[in-house]
């Protein structure tokens, strides 16, 4: 029987890096996409690309309300993207986010009755996110199988997060190595309609260094 | 300053329990409820009118797509709501519900800075799902607090479950000696628009034999 996962597909550069890990160890992929009222929706175009592209066996996409709770400066018209570094937890974290994330990969995947969960969150070039930290993922391991059906009366629920430890530039060379065309992705939070990048944001910060520490030429396109 | 909790409102029997006795701590409460294409959704109008009768600050009611996920009694047009009482976990038991909806009420949480979230669960007179016991409310509140930036850098969000160690009889007392109306309550899973209770589903059993133990008398309409 063909291995399964459900992976979390935002359209940036790690999700793809985990999609291309798994197409290349055979798994069958559910990928599951949020529109959550980001600003940065040119994100969702290119999760629908790449997973067309990877030929995934499904992509949901879901609609959340979470524009509506507001509090982020990706989700809040009223609070501006920070185009310098921040201190502390920075005013992009969405509130709970990856919670509701994995939440709902936890409902599909009973559904399913797929027993893997992989999200690409990173803790070593990130923003600073809470719910990036192997300590979340951890506690939301001990969390499925525990909530569920599936952890309760069948064989449970494994929580993935493989890019957790690597640097930026070690997971831009894993994605390389597996044909990765990073020039799909959209990482920016400021990104325009056709995915072009601010170069200034957080997240366009985190990928400049990563590919400049990684000597691999960035294609992307910066305003 | 005055106390502030969210509560999740379902609608139901248990979460005005749990209101009604914010209240009458002097709480403000800011009632959380979600429209999860629930076939029996005259419990979202009751909500509505319980949240206005209790005077909460605001109430927010989340569209979620949670129906195209499907595999529920409760949200899945071709599963039927089963009239007599079924072997282990039910089929009307939600693919990681509590934990979507406990996900969201952290993500509210923490853009209204409380640091309290209430849930009606309870693991006594229940249907004997996963995500009503007390190692899952545990296992949340683990979560919780690493999961997010209230939890991190400031106080902690504490989640509360006052039902979960109560029989149906003794939440039913305590919501008569605080004036709760049942009567504006929906608790059955096949509810018709006008709140009309089945009377044979699961919560209807669990609600008839709460007010039989109780020894009151149970106003609800059965058709």
């Amino acid at each position: 029987m063909q291995k399964k996962a459900i992976i979390l597909l935002s359209g940036g550069l790690d999700s793809i890096t985990v999609l291309a890990q798994l197409k290349n160890q055979g798994y069958q992929c559910y990928a599951l996409s949020f529109n959550y009222g980001q600003k940065h929706n040119a994100e969702l175009n290119a999760a629908k690309k790449i997973a067309a592209y990877y030929q995934v066996e499904q992509h949901k996409i879901i609609d959340l309300g979470f524009a509506s709770i507001g509090g982020s400066a990706l989700t809040d018209e009223h609070i501006s993207v920070p185009e310098s570094p921040q201190e502390g937890i920075p005013i992009t974290y969405v509130p709970a986010r990856n919670t509701v994330f994995l939440s709902f990969a936890l409902g599909w995947a009973e559904v399913l009755n797929v027993q893997n969960i992989y999200i690409g969150v990173n803790a070593v070039d990130y923003s600073g996110y809470p719910d990036c930290r192997p300590e979340f993922i951890t506690a939301f391991q001990q969390l499925a199988n525990l909530a569920t059906k599936a952890g309760v009366e069948g064989p449970g629920i494994k929580i993935h997060a493989p890019l957790i430890k690597l640097s930026k530039a070690e997971i831009i060379k894993q994605g390389v190595a597996l044909g990765v065309d990073y020039l799909q992705t959209v990482s920016c939070y400021s990104a325009d309609q056709l995915g072009r990048a601010c170069g200034v944001c957080d997240a366009c910060r985190l990928r400049v260094a990563g590919f400049e520490e990684a000597q691999i030429a960035d294609q992307t396109y910066y305003q």
